[in-house]
């Protein structure tokens, strides 16, 4: 079952088309979209969250340099004048989801190709590129389900964390995408989905998207997990990953460390499903990974509302690091990759 | 250092004063005071959490007695003849917390020990009664801050959870005033302080509470928690508690059981302050103690703004249960207990 949510979608042909991408700051409460037709616009919706989710901004990026190709033509200048101040300005919006420089990356090897052709040849071979990461990553995550699903009890209870779904994807999701697929084989009795504070992507996001797709979802905040392992409510935990280093360590939305000692802790499996675009094997392990230290304001308000104290001092770390040591299991679309994982990561490379 | 931090406070004399309550659901950004003269007054002010924390209910419980007794004695009868409605009224308001109990408990033996006097009299020996438990339940924090600072070392960085200071007692504090005690013997270096979604207790009243006393502060979500201890920046934890079984199974705000699995996990001492009032020895163990569910509205919301989408399954228990095995010290004001805590607790009351 692919799922009706679509936060990023490329409307008309390469030369005249524009972006449309699902705000995703609205949500649950209003769906609207909005369109985009420059690079810097493709920029700020990232740096604003408007999209969100590594694999989402890695697609979003790639369209953004077709932008940046038209931007060029239109000057008559060839898209690989402007790509290194396109992939700049795209690369500056957010520092630890690794797939952001894997779609520049593989931008950057079109727009070196392309310097034989025409800028609007250019921007044709940009554009069909850009659609081939979008579609590419749909496959991906259709095949990450279906490996990730056969490590799925019957009647499972899943506790996940953050966004992973249509939304933070091309449109099916990475570890909801798991969950999606389980589901469709009639294996899930209940996701819990933990809030997560402090940008509540769970309750916002994941509830709003599970709820449209039917798949039976439960609301809690982020502290209720451990309560749920406690009682023996929780059967495995699947999170999605923004960039996982070469040795297993994963990087991901704050919180799913503390999910993942919890697991250790009840004896519980915990999952990580990783699309390969991921997976940084030139990033050794965790302690190599930057981690985005987001607003005071997204800890201290929601939306316009004021929680605590004028002039409180605030830490916002937005992602962390789990140990390899604590993952059961990384699934990909090339299959589920286990400990020791330098040699059954590099072999999903090889 | 007494807090500026008054949660409760009687005004005038026994038969004409009222009790003032400092409006906690108003907390940080107004202080709002009401005044009650009704024990169904003082039922509801506790329901709607104008004031919360174990001690602060049990407080204001006692207060609900004499209003009760005043009620009665303008209607010609003698409190003991409307003590068993005004009790169950008040008893009705929250459940896992023990203060409560306790405090009707000792004002049920003096409106017993009333029985010859005039509703008059007895009215002044109710009011005599609820100010002796607040007035010792500033000295037991006094003493409990000061056997709890012991425990902490120069330089501390210290997390606490939901708010357990001024506002959650008589006015200084059960884990705050421990961490109170060592500021004032300058060992903290700082504070850290969990939000504590789902009513956000750590960000509206530890924070505000901590810095109107110049005490430093950083507030973060409960899901940082483990991400700072996996960084070396969290050398202890305390919480409060709302009940605490006799073999040392400590019943406390969601969350906390979390926080003692990942003191655990790292390798750092978790304590528990807890007045005897809240040691509920008639309480084998933690499976014995009620957890309050409370509203679905209080997770899908912050005051008037929606979070999550309609009709989402949503679960709130508004406590967990931390088995003693996880907790290195329970800190009273008859000292510290160790494991194993059935003989030590027993001994406190011995």
């Amino acid at each position: 079952m692919k799922t009706e949510v679509t936060p990023v979608r490329w409307l008309g042909d390469a030369l005249t088309g524009y972006l449309e991408l699902l705000d995703q700051t609205r949500l649950p409460l209003e769906e609207v979209q909005h369109r985009y037709t420059t690079h810097a616009g493709v920029g700020e919706s990232i740096r604003a969250m408007i999209i969100r989710g590594a694999p989402a901004i890695g697609i979003a990026a790639a369209y953004g340099v077709v932008f940046g190709a038209r931007e060029a033509a239109a000057q008559g200048l060839h898209p690989a004048a402007t790509f290194p101040a396109v992939r700049a300005l795209l690369a500056a919006t957010r520092p630890t989801a690794v797939n952001l420089f894997w779609a520049l990356d593989r931008m950057e090897r079109t727009v070196e190709a392309t310097a034989h052709l025409t800028p609007h040849e250019a921007i044709e071979r940009l554009h069909a590129e850009a659609q081939a990461i979008y579609h590419e990553d749909i496959e991906n995550n259709l095949a990450m389900g279906r490996h990730g699903a056969a490590l799925i009890p019957q009647g499972a209870r899943i506790l996940t964390h953050c966004n992973t779904g249509g939304l933070a994807t091309g449109g099916y999701g990475t570890a909801l995408g798991v969950i999606r697929c389980a589901w469709d084989q009639g294996k899930v009795e209940m996701v819990y989905a933990d809030e997560t504070r402090p940008y509540l992507q769970g309750a916002r996001l994941t509830a709003w998207e599970l709820r449209k797709d039917n798949i039976p979802v439960t609301l809690i905040t982020d502290s209720m997990a451990a309560f749920f392992m406690q009682q023996g409510q929780v059967d495995l935990v699947i999170v999605g990953t923004d960039r996982t280093a070469a040795n297993g360590d994963v990087a991901n939305k704050i919180g799913t460390y503390n999910l993942a000692v919890l697991c250790h802790y009840h004896k519980i499996p915990f999952y990580v499903a990783a699309p390969c675009s991921t997976i940084d094997l030139a990033t050794p392990d965790g302690a190599a990974i930057p981690i985005e230290e987001r607003s005071a304001r997204e800890v201290t308000h929601v939306g316009e509302r004021q929680l605590a104290p004028d002039g409180i001092l605030v830490r916002h770390p937005a992602f962390d690091v789990t140990p390899a040591s604590l993952v059961t299991g990384i699934i990909t679309e090339r299959g589920v990759a286990r400990a020791p994982y330098n040699a059954s990561l590099a072999a999903l490379f090889a």
